[in-house]
């Protein structure tokens, strides 16, 4: 606290993000990251950019980018905004689009910054409860409201929506922003872009941190109709003129352009993510339906947070959310084959 | 305009960033980027950082970069703030710190973004006009205000003030934030990170992309209280919680490291700049006296407007500002000797 604070400061509430253990010989599966590194060729864009250039100011528009997920996504470089990983795209969103006279509207259990946005731009909400078992029931939000956000798979329970539910809420849901916030689609999901020249109202917002294995880059995108588009372009110039470095734009580019690597380490994760599940259920887990590259568990017999307590001490970290409804599930990160392994011996031996 | 925009983006007036030209073929003197590349031993770190653990998300307090900059600047690391360059480290002051019930105090002819700011995050402010000499005559500023913020040097004017005016001001004026926002401070001028342990309402404001080459990786930060910092941290982690990637960090580290690369390249530039202010007065400019890299002139007669144009028309871009009171004048920033030397070559042809 300080006399010194604007009054908002007082009253927030600052998002806690998963840990970042300093030391190096933890099986990591609490923050969602790829298992594997990004495409050798991002590599080789990236070490092209260490040099006399850096002197000079990007792009600030990062044209380059936006043609790259034009192309990807087959839709015009007006409609695709670009930010410093995609919770900027999200703070950007709430301040220039979410925020209106009628309460937004969002999942009682799902991305935890949510909340912490709206008491950043002073945003009133309700949250929407998934059913019991943890689905998004979009038919539940009522037509009275200043907006609709939504993770899709959500997080981090990891369950899909598909795109027939999304198009019903746009059909009846017209006259407020609605945004689906697919940080994990590319794991099992139908992207909303595909509906962007559809709805004026969409907006869609991904990430590159994790199907194209970038969390260490901070990129991230939205797709939808051009007005929306120019709006949050007209907060970010009023924010930092220059959000995406050089590294940033150039790796970004080079990760779209490599479908094959990426394609291939999607249904890795995919693959490993199922047989993950099963040796799980076969040790009395109950795991939801995911769509992500995370499993979010939960065991008859035994706490969560004890589980991850104990996991913790075998050097595995995974993560555990202390909030209603979900505290007796742990959420694990699909890693590699052999951290998956290493995860079911030590969850075999604590269980035994 | 459009129905989905929130209030305020429809009141916004965006920042202007200067222009940054697609092509090559051009003397580039209008964004006072440096024109000598980054340290040797930045490029190697950066080169270091382009591998497997981009996959993973960046330390989200950038601790090392933290502690490089208290080590150097000889203080604690809970007195330094860092962001995704110095335009997000001000944007989060002006939310965070500066936002208060009585009007802010700016100068009338400094950095543009300033009322940017305050028109996004509706902070009411109240310009101090320069003298007839476009000095900032701080005596002037009223001790009723919620906060005052200058640069030190000034851009685009370039002049310096010493530290002892800011001391002065400080022991006045003791219940608002002071933040010396000091882009260009190290072409000559004395930063007030020397009083931080004295004031715990001063805030000095830094960025790597002037006198570290690093404009193309974006980074800012800034040093004061640690009263002050936890506000801006609060606010940071209300926004996004890793607004500096792998690249930002390692690369940022390195170049606050290497003493002597910045003092060689700080030292050509200044040199350059007084051979080149020297070579306007002999063509008649008027050249105020600046401590940046950047020199701000006009001369008596040509219109300020009429040099950029034909400057252009020769390939050497400049700045030109259509304000009141400084719109005959040019900004021109301090390229290599080369470049320099272009410049004179071409304005004498020009004003022959």
């Amino acid at each position: 606290m300080s006399r010194f604070w604007s009054a908002k400061v007082h009253e927030l509430t600052p998002y806690v993000p998963g840990e970042q253990p300093k030391v190096s010989n933890l099986i990591k599966l609490n923050t969602n990251e790829n298992p594997y590194g990004p495409s050798p060729k991002v590599l080789e864009a990236l070490k092209a950019e260490a040099g006399d250039t850096l002197r000079l100011y990007p792009d600030p528009n990062a044209d380059n980018l936006k043609q790259a997920l034009a192309t990807y996504y087959k839709v015009t470089t007006n409609q695709v905004f670009v930010g410093n990983g995609s919770d900027e795209v999200l703070a950007h969103t709430f301040q220039g689009l979410l925020k209106q006279d009628k309460p937004l509207m969002f999942p009682d259990i799902t991305y935890s910054f949510y909340p912490v946005y709206c008491g950043l731009y002073d945003i009133e909400y309700v949250n929407q409860p998934l059913t019991d078992s943890f689905e998004i029931d979009l038919n539940q939000y009522p037509s009275e409201n200043g907006g609709i956000i939504f993770p899709n798979p959500n997080a981090p329970t990891g369950r899909v929506l598909p795109l027939s539910e999304i198009r019903t809420l746009l059909e009846r849901n017209s006259d407020s922003v609605v945004v689906v916030d697919e940080a994990y689609i590319d794991f099992g999901g139908e992207s909303a872009i595909a509906l962007v020249n559809d709805y004026p109202n969409l907006l869609v917002i991904q990430t590159l941190s994790k199907s194209r294995s970038l969390a260490g880059l901070r990129v991230g995108f939205a797709v939808g109709n051009p007005e929306l588009i120019d709006g949050l372009e007209r907060v970010k110039n009023s924010f930092n003129s220059y959000p995406l470095d050089r590294f940033a734009i150039s790796g970004a580019v080079a990760a779209i352009e490599d479908h094959v690597y990426f394609e291939q380490t999607c249904k890795a994760i995919m693959d490993s993510r199922n047989t993950l599940t099963e040796q799980l259920q076969a040790l009395q887990f109950e795991v939801l339906p995911s769509a992500t590259n995370f499993v979010f568990a939960t065991h008859a017999e035994w706490e969560a947070s004890e589980l991850a307590a104990k996991l913790r001490e075998r050097s595995i970290i995974v993560r555990h959310f202390k909030q209603e409804r979900i505290q007796n599930y742990i959420r694990i990160s699909i890693g590699t084959n052999d951290e998956c392994q290493a995860l079911v011996a030590a969850l075999r031996e604590i269980l035994t």
